[in-house]
């Protein structure tokens, strides 16, 4: 089948099969990665070699961190004002259901403020970005990249001068490349292009954490700990992380991110060019915004779209049923969703407009 | 080879190969339950099921509710304070290193205090329990039920009246049968007994539950959401639930906790056996006290302990090493450790007494 599942989500072929023939014996220590201590050397090289292989993709600055954290993405909403606000504000660019939802816990955490928004307009954009309002106190500005359920993208990035960005990178996570230095702090949940759901990656300028640990940060959620600790301070997800490290290894193989970006935006301008020009099917946001991992589409009649739903089922496709706050169907087309998946699913709009068009 | 780690430590081999087989298509849905949807039905199975297992295992009442939440036990010593001390104290028993760190964590997030120790005793026994004086504005007391590293567990439980009793079973869960009606909260890390790590699991009364979101609680430490979005709130991390729940069916074809229990008492008390009856090697914790999970034992010799140590590696006994706290060796014999590797234990430490004794 074609899984085109928003998160957790498709994972490379390779890798679940090296996973499997590795499961009962890792490389002839006789114990499954599950059993093994987090303080052993097989597993210090797994997670070593994890953050040196994402350094490679990303091409990740030396004064960055590295941090796998537990918890997904939303334990980052927390996190993000606990370690950075030190008494400033927040500045959120809300752009969706994932940006919204950090705006709001930021404000739970301290001080928030949403400094843009596409809220009126459905999320069906990203907000306008010329003359941003940037407070005084702000201590970040903070993005979702690309939004996983309205299916946007930022193409260009907010001017913030000396306020450091921050953004959650969680559905486009290694999808094309992205310059690092232009971020404070990048975070994502796992789940959508990198491994399991259990981890969330957070790379952040080791300026931005703080000197020692602010007071009443529960330790899990805590930069200063979770950095000198070496993500060790804690046992963590151990076999998550070891997914998430075939899966780079997987990534490098293909070419890196260069190529795997390319091959990204050729499957989603596939996807785009027939939308474009179907009678039958709409993309639900604005041309310049669109992201290339989530695809939003409607008929505009929720019979019709439950029927196509159906034939895509029919055809082995699956996952494709859009959030219930858009409608329609969402195709989330991320690295391990290989362009034979997008070609069965066009096939299916096809010969579906052709039928009900 | 035997694996005698502390934790992460040794899962049941039925479980792996399982694992291993469904890696890359689920009960014919096509998809790894690491690339499924936590929303999907699928999943919805999976982790009703696991709770439902775990409460048969357990004998876990009706009025309490299982939480699956992120962050190891560490996340839980701030999650508990966060969530139950509503404006009172935390009264904490401290036997051991990680009910040390619970009390160091409750002071962080509110009001804690050490009621009873036996830190002057190295941690070699569980505290007097006999005239604890509890606080008029005791919210909770707090144990650890068995400590890892010393390897202390609690064959009496302290009276607390109506205070209601928290306890840290990480090492201990469904080791064997508890009363969970004596507690108002158990909570623990999978990734001793039960899993690969990743997963903390929360047995917790619901009136204690506060009603409504404490003001300052990060959201994914929050038993109310927890508890009213069925551990759905954000994305669990499904895989890690997917093997607990295969953990609970071996458990539960195991005979129950009633027959493990039979099973983990006779391997601890082989061992223990053998410790008090040597020359050699000394059992370090009160008899009375002795955990049947975690063994610590010394020669009283860090050379010779060295070399036993190396003796174990040659018969394919491995993490046997104790914690740097203890010194010497430390036999994990969790559930799934079988009999044959205490076995195998026993033979390696007989040998080397006739040897070196």
């Amino acid at each position: 089948v074609f899984n085109f599942s928003a998160g957790p989500a498709v994972l490379p072929e390779d890798v679940l099969r090296e996973a499997a023939d590795e499961m009962l014996d890792y490389k002839g220590c006789g114990m499954s990665v599950m059993e093994m201590s987090h303080r052993s050397g097989e597993f210090a090289q797994i997670i070593q070699t994890a953050e040196q292989d994402l350094r490679d993709l990303m091409g990740i600055p030396g004064n960055y961190r590295v941090l796998f954290m537990q918890g997904g993405g939303t334990a980052q909403f927390s996190a993000i004002p606990l370690n950075l606000l030190n008494g400033g504000v927040g500045d959120y660019i809300v752009s969706g259901s994932w940006s919204k939802k950090a705006a709001k816990e930021a404000a739970r955490m301290g001080r928030a403020r949403v400094i843009a928004s596409s809220e009126d307009d459905g999320f069906n954009r990203i907000p306008d970005l010329e003359n941003l309002h940037i407070d005084e106190d702000a201590s970040y500005v903070y993005l979702c990249h690309n939004e996983t359920i309205t299916g946007t993208v930022y193409h260009e990035l907010p001017e913030t001068g000396d306020v450091p960005l921050v953004a959650d990178i969680s559905s486009s996570f290694l999808s094309e490349p992205i310059d690092v230095s232009r971020f404070g702090l990048l975070f994502g949940g796992v789940q959508k292009n990198i491994g399991p759901a259990g981890v969330a990656i957070v790379i952040v300028r080791d300026d931005l954490i703080p000197e020692k640990t602010p007071d009443g940060v529960p330790i899990i959620l805590d930069y200063r700990t979770t950095a000198d600790k070496g993500s060790l301070y804690n046992t963590p997800p151990c076999y998550t992380i070891y997914i998430c490290g075939k899966v780079f290894k997987w990534l490098k193989a293909q070419g890196g991110i260069e190529a795997i970006g390319r091959r990204n935006h050729a499957k989603a301008d596939a996807l785009y060019g027939y939308l474009d020009k179907s009678d039958l099917f709409k993309t639900t946001v604005r041309k310049q915004d669109r992201s290339i991992m989530n695809v939003p589409f409607v008929t505009g009649d929720a019979d019709l779209d439950a029927a196509f739903i159906e034939a895509c089922r029919q055809a082995g496709i699956v996952n494709i049923k859009g959030h219930r706050s858009v409608g329609g169907m969402r195709a989330s087309i991320y690295n391990a969703m290989p362009i034979e998946g997008v070609n069965a699913l066009l096939d299916v709009m096809e010969s579906f407009e052709r039928s009900h068009g």
